[in-house]
């Protein structure tokens, strides 16, 4: 199976990607590395929480945080796509940055990353493993609870 | 017009490369890709502001913010320059990362990390169109409220 | 001297690989670059320290810090290690990321960051001299004090 067929045997596609605000882009190809900016847990225009991540019930619970990196890290996926002519011309998966907004003692990130780590896993199998940093945060841009970076290799043209 | 000539005309100049305290360097080649350290705003060997960035009257204001992260680029270029023999060596701005020291409930720091994304379109053109990772972090070296990290390709030598 | 001999004329080895917990690997190549996931001050399965970074007495002190980013970046170099056929294998250092869980008001992290660099420095010699980014962060995985990633090149084979 591709890449594409496994997300979408995952029951997922890739969503439009976002017009950042401000004089950057989404995503840009250099060689055959491709880089993306932090994306965010959106869905349709609007984040999917806001927050600090923590145990307390004011506060985005860990669930949700994951079920947020996991959003980030497709949006990434649907970045990297739009530059370089879709999902199957990934080659590896390199590095995933996983910024998590932590309240005061929060110290379950890598929880919360893995759920980005284990959707790249899915989709790309072996292609996908890569390295990692989770880092909690004091705080990410309109509230967000996680942030994602993504950085791959796609295949030369041929 | 060059790099050079373009940031001539912001009324702009590459300040002077502060020295790192420590075992590292302001920045470095690797083939085509050239690595900066992360960047204070500072000029002539003082920072332009100390502490977290937030609305409150005791906090260093998101517009005072922005400048820091316009001269935290600009000590960026600064340091890529003195590595590679000028400016007008640079192809793409690849990356940048904004670290901004967040008071609680900040979340605008894309706003801030705007104004080196900016000045880097103002200097490069549509080459300056970069990924970036904007980032509210819980504080910075020497009290700094804005941290620049920019990653580059430079021409190819001939 | 080569790197393998520095390490241990310092009275250190690389200690065994910590395998990651999620779908990530502790390091991985592509072409001539190595990068590691974020590496924490683990020995022997236990952090060295836990909490945030600071003055106070109830804080991790800098001088503890120090000595875990110093343990973490050699956490980092094994891992680069494991998947490159040893240290002797690394070409130039290219950039270490900081990582310090930071107390209110703590600002010293590039203290705290040095002696990550200067063990790099202290095997590598001129080739260990990187870029680097210190930041204070609200809090990192398990509670760990300091977290660091390495990105170096490797000698191409022959």
């Amino acid at each position: 199976m591709t890449a594409e067929e496994r997300l979408a045997a995952l029951g997922l596609s890739l969503p439009a990607v976002a017009t950042p605000v401000g004089s950057y882009v989404p995503a840009l190809v250099v060689d055959t590395m491709v880089w993306t900016s932090g994306q965010l847990p959106i869905v349709e225009g609007h984040l999917l929480a806001t927050g600090l991540v923590g145990e307390r019930k004011d506060e985005v619970s860990p669930k949700v945080a994951a079920e947020c990196a996991r959003v980030a890290a497709l949006n990434a996926l649907a970045a990297i796509a739009s530059v370089c002519g879709g999902l199957d011309r990934i080659d590896t998966i390199v590095r995933v940055v996983g910024y998590v907004a932590s309240s005061s003692g929060f110290t379950a990130q890598p929880a919360v990353v893995n759920s980005a780590s284990d959707l790249l896993v899915a989709v790309f199998g072996e292609k996908g493993r890569h390295t990692r940093a989770a880092v909690g945060v004091a705080s990410l841009p309109l509230g967000a609870p996680v942030e994602i970076e993504i950085q791959a290799t796609i295949l030369p043209n041929h």
